[in-house]
């Protein structure tokens, strides 16, 4: 059940459109659980805190998968330092339950800034504030899951990319030619790692300016997107938000004194970013986001099929307005008696310069003619920025699937766009923060999501590539990227490579299971990876463990976080199978009781837990993805009485795609084991599947082998044992 | 077996008496296990690592225990963001120890930098270079404990503080006034909360000012010294390196044109510190060294039992010469037209006038008549300084103890004083940081050490606090210490300080044991705290295990450093006897077998294990140090044989520690359960130990409890049975 509040008289300045169910709207002061005061500026939503309850969602935010004690901000921001102490990140997902006494979703919908005190100020309060105007809906199930799926649905499908955007994509920023990129492809095919794009970073511009690509070193634009498409890799370009400022460039020339954000005195206002000064898309107004979007043409007129979305918190390094005062102070300073409270004057002014709140107050923008000022709806501009890039995206191309993901994001560009998690670390503890954050991003119904694998800002060390590799091969995006100037990332740097190239070469095995994964996570609004707590939610042992995740509905991971460990504590929910691949295509088996288990887990392994009656799919692998759909399918199983998998398919290009796509397999052992697969469905018949199950039968050894038998049945469950 | 190797044409600039023990000087070119190479300017130092190679020490650093897989740099430095990217914090401690094929200890004496690349570059190989001239030391022995013990030999043995100093500290960097301080000794002793100490960070002095005690908001602050002493509460001045240039003031007119580093022209190096501009006392000239130590007696003539010395890296804001850069390129610019690039240059500008290693190019020393670039011996300047503000305290106070401890410091200081860990910050990742960097710190001779408890800057939760305070309850140096602006951290301003009140209450019951275990780490040159690998040495699992603590020869710690856990795994090494303190005067016991455990630890719990066949002492606590060692002694342990634990005590006061106030206690049943302990001796008669094997019994069923007799031998094991 899924109510409504909101205050008739503190209206939205913006209909966020996060929400696209109808949902019946009640009178605020009936608002379940939260006590919710307003006084003249602030609304504030109280609910006392027991000593047991869990708080889970937030989306993209620092900490724990429950997120209890500690402050959180929603107010997209870009700073690269993501440090436990930090309030917010990229992103603004104001999604969250409460599990405890009681159980209830909740989501502030408001495109300011709010704050959520979740046992922070008082360790038994959760005190959530906004200064505006807001929505907010209450949903009430049995479950946790029960509630995330109650929200999605009213949220809307998450966005799908095309299949090929789940392989393994490298990045740098950094990559200053056309030949360093086609050096990459020519290293990762050369040794036979999969690998299906290369992300052109903003190196590939003119002057970092939008919809440019530099004459010398990309030359020949177009041929180098088809030559690289030959070799079934795409080129990603990255957009930025803010619009270098430059006579005749179009771009700036068709948007000025019209599709920009004002400043205070009605001036298309002026921030300094990536090229210099620069005015932002007044993407909020209907007409200037369908300006901005059909720049994106061009490069889609030329092959391109994937873009990111970047800088658009926004990011600001400074605002005209505050670099004038720092210049000022500056001016104002006798440099020759300079002295310590000069200093400590100064030098916060600049290092506070950019990502400041402050430039947010001085941003105007035009809605239907009404101005706006920019940070009461600050959190919608990446959102909308997107969303205008899909538009116009889905104009030029109504019936193809492309790649899209933003740095910047709000609840309801989900189904527009994936995100990525912004510029992290090569930190092992941005790696366990990848781990956490990912359930919190399925909360929310961002699903095509990843972190930048080895981190972005630092110089990763072999050992944190390979830890990273093995988690990241079961994130969708999976996506290694890295900063200039740093040390060098792609998997062929490494003296490991092979074993690194294993785990790639894994994943596209896996490919045919997580795709599927993935596609009934957005078809029914389930989350594709979660925490234990959330599916064995009466087993106490499984609620406080947040570094392992349920990878779809039959599987369960465990990654290995921790530099100088070759292994960790596992805790097995159920009796599962463990799988152990000690390369990508030969892999041990071993039953697993349920309870603590230390486990080895040598660099380059990847063990993997498959639940008690429930399938893996284990595809036969390739270079890229449309390959590795195209082998047989192996199904791998402990299963004491029945299992059946939805297994989901399609072309991975087109809209289309839907609940017709997926098959059933039934295994089950009433009198003897047998896998039905459909024999009369056309096109189903060339597909081979093979199963696995000798040494789960090892197991149960009174289990008989026979033929195994082919069947497929439908969705309404026909199968007659 | 320790060997000292050196090149004689490459001599150090100055004696850094690092090693006090005389050890022969082999060839360099017979360097043991290290491949030493030598080029014009650089020596290197290679080894090759095996896959299991492990590498221990560097004391005072970032990340694990086992330190394979990161690039270290010994150059002590003040940077705040102990971030797991940094190469270095305030201390350089050149000592490790490498186990796996071959075993070995290396100890780098070396004034300037030297980088550790333990893996970091490539993966199998330790690289070691310096720039600088040095000695160095290998030493080889049959296991790490051993090698440990030979080197603190060979450093000599470390610093003891007066006993009080191992009560609960409060700190922190805001008590503006005496009323400030009197109210927390007040707030303190009113809940009953034990606490030895209350610091006074840089606002007691007038303008940040060495030496001075401002006059208003300190007033009568002799009187006020004796009257917190009078409450059993020491206050314990900081003692910052830079001296203010400022007219009149003593420090400053006695020093100038004499005692303070130079610069390139032989003019007294200018820095920007807290009071704003100052002098560097140049403290590796024997006689300036003297000069500034002699300040220290002011305070200590009114009854200052303690000093902190800060700053001594030393830390600079900025160099005179270095902002004198800043703001050329500031008069440069035009900042009408101030552009990215611009912005891209002076930020980094401003931001590195911190801690900026060219800085320590501009320092030059008078040694001997000698003039040193400061960076040759940069590692020396707190090591130094704190040298002679003990060797000055020595001169004044030649019997007793004084606390003293400082934030730079290099092997050697350890003679000197204890050390903390510099300015951390209230993360649930500095909390680990702490437990995994205090057996680094016993192996290099800081066994008077601790972090801030809660993080210095930074707003601590609740739990955060809690947590820190169950493991600071074994760190010798146990202080609660935080910066201006921050929450306050003081445990009454807590809702939940009656269970943090329990958690100091405990520390003062364990005081017996934990003083004891730190003066026999001291004068057996054992590490206080230890890894289990170190004890445990031929078990594999055991190896991997950096977040549990051998504490003392009898117990072991496994803190909680996560949010949200009430519990975690604990790997017992072999049987123990685990206690559960509910609370301060209340515990539970149960055997707990050798293996794998999860186990319930929830907040404000403090379990510890005691080792079968080895006992923990409990006092009865006080409300301070001095009462703590008043009472009865209780002897907690988990006996099927004999056990015997040597009791070391002293009046924690006087500078005549050593062996002979060690007394054996003896349990043993042979045919019955007896304790010995000495009756004869006079004084020994009024202690009452009392005993609790009962639980323990209860796993014994078969053993029979009789009289207990009381009898003390003698160290040389005379007890006959």
């Amino acid at each position: 059940m899924i109510k409504k509040y909101c205050m008739k008289d503190w209206k939205m300045p913006v209909a966020t459109n996060a929400v696209v169910m109808d949902v019946e709207c009640c009178d605020w002061n009936e608002t379940l659980f939260l006590d919710v005061q307003k006084t003249d500026e602030t609304l504030t939503f109280c609910y006392h805190l027991e000593r047991k309850d869990r708080i889970y969602g937030l989306g993209e935010q620092v900490r724990g998968i429950n997120k209890r004690g500690w402050l959180y901000e929603s107010y997209c921001k870009d700073d690269p330092n993501h440090t436990e102490d930090k309030h917010g990140l990229y992103g603004a997902h104001n999604f969250f339950i409460i599990k405890g006494k009681e159980i209830f979703g909740c989501f502030i919908d408001c495109g300011g800034k709010v704050t959520f005190d979740f046992g922070y100020s008082e360790s038994d309060r959760a005190i959530i504030r906004t200064k505006n105007p807001c929505e907010w809906y209450i949903i009430t199930g049995e479950s946790v899951l029960d509630i995330v799926s109650q929200f999605r649905l009213a949220i809307g499908k998450s966005y799908v990319p095309p299949k090929w955007a789940f392989g393994y994509q490298q990045s740098r920023w950094g990559y200053k030619t056309k030949q360093d990129i086609q050096n990459v492809i020519k290293e990762y095919r050369k040794r036979g790692i999969p690998i299906d794009s290369v992300y052109l970073d903003i190196d590939y511009m003119e002057g970092y300016k939008d919809f440019t690509v530099h004459k010398e070193r990309f030359a020949d634009f177009e041929k180098f997107v088809k030559d690289a498409k030959k070799e079934h890799v795409r080129l990603v370009p990255i957009i930025d938000a803010g619009v270098k400022i430059e006579e005749d460039y179009k771009v700036y020339e068709t948007g000025k004194n019209q599709f920009f954000c004002k400043d205070r005195e009605g001036k298309d206002f002026i921030g300094g970013v990536w090229p210099g000064l620069v005015h932002f898309p007044d993407v909020l107004n209907h007409e200037a986001a369908e300006w901005f979007g059909h720049f994106y043409k061009d490069l889609l007129d030329i092959g391109i099929e994937g873009f990111w979305n970047d800088m658009n918190e926004p990011a600001l390094f400074y605002s005209e307005e505050a670099l004038k005062a720092v210049y000022e102070k500056a001016g104002e300073l006798n440099w020759e008696q300079f002295d310590l409270n000069d200093f400590l004057e100064l030098q916060p002014m600049i290092n506070q310069l950019g990502a400041n709140e402050e430039d947010f107050k001085r941003i105007y923008h035009n809605v239907n003619g009404r101005k706006i000022r920019h940070d009461k709806v600050h959190n919608l501009y990446g959102y909308f920025l997107t969303r205008a890039t899909m538009e116009a995206i889905k104009k030029e191309l109504p019936e193809k699937r492309t790649l899209l993901f933003s740095r910047a994001s709000y609840i309801g560009m989900h189904r527009y766009s994936g995100i990525w998690t912004g510029d992290n670390k090569s930190w092992w503890s941005h790696l366990l923060l990848n781990i956490k954050m990912m359930p919190s991003l399925s909360m929310c119904g961002f699903l095509y999501a990843g972190a930048d694998i080895g981190g972005f800002d630092g110089d990763v060390t072999e050992d944190l590539l390979m830890r990273w590799l093995e988690f990241g091969i079961f994130t969708p995006l999976f996506r290694n990227h890295c900063a200039i100037g740093r040390r060098e990332q792609e998997i062929y740097q490494y003296p490991s490579w092979e074993q690194m190239k294993e785990l790639v070469r894994l994943r596209y095995r896996l490919l045919p299971y997580l795709y599927s994964e993935f596609m009934k996570a957005v078809l029914f609004d389930k989350m594709y990876m979660k925490p234990l707590c959330f599916l064995y939610k009466d087993d106490e042992e499984a609620e406080e463990i947040e570094d392992q995740l349920l990878v779809g509905e039959s599987i369960m991971i465990a990654p290995v976080y921790e530099q100088n460990k070759s292994g960790r504590y596992v805790y097995v929910p159920e009796d599962m199978l463990m799988i152990r691949f000690v390369n990508a295509f030969s892999y041990k088996k071993e039953i697993i009781e349920k309870g603590h288990h230390y486990i080895s887990m040598p660099e380059g392994e990847v063990v993997l837990f498959v639940r008690k009656n429930h399938l893996l799919l284990l595809g036969e692998g390739g270079q890229c993805v449309e390959e590795a759909f195209q082998g047989r399918i192996g199904i791998v199983g402990w299963i004491d009485r029945r299992a059946e998998y939805s297994y989901y398919d399609d072309n991975g290009i087109t809209s289309d795609y839907g609940e017709q796509n997926i098959e059933v397999l039934a295994i089950s052992k009433e009198e003897e084991w047998r896998l039905w697969v459909n024999e009369k469905e056309e096109g189903l018949e060339k597909r081979k599947y093979w199963l696995d199950m000798e040494d789960g039968f090892h197991f149960l050894e009174s289990i008989k082998r026979k033929d195994w038998n082919l069947y497929t049945k439908d969705r309404k469950n026909n199968i007659v044992f």
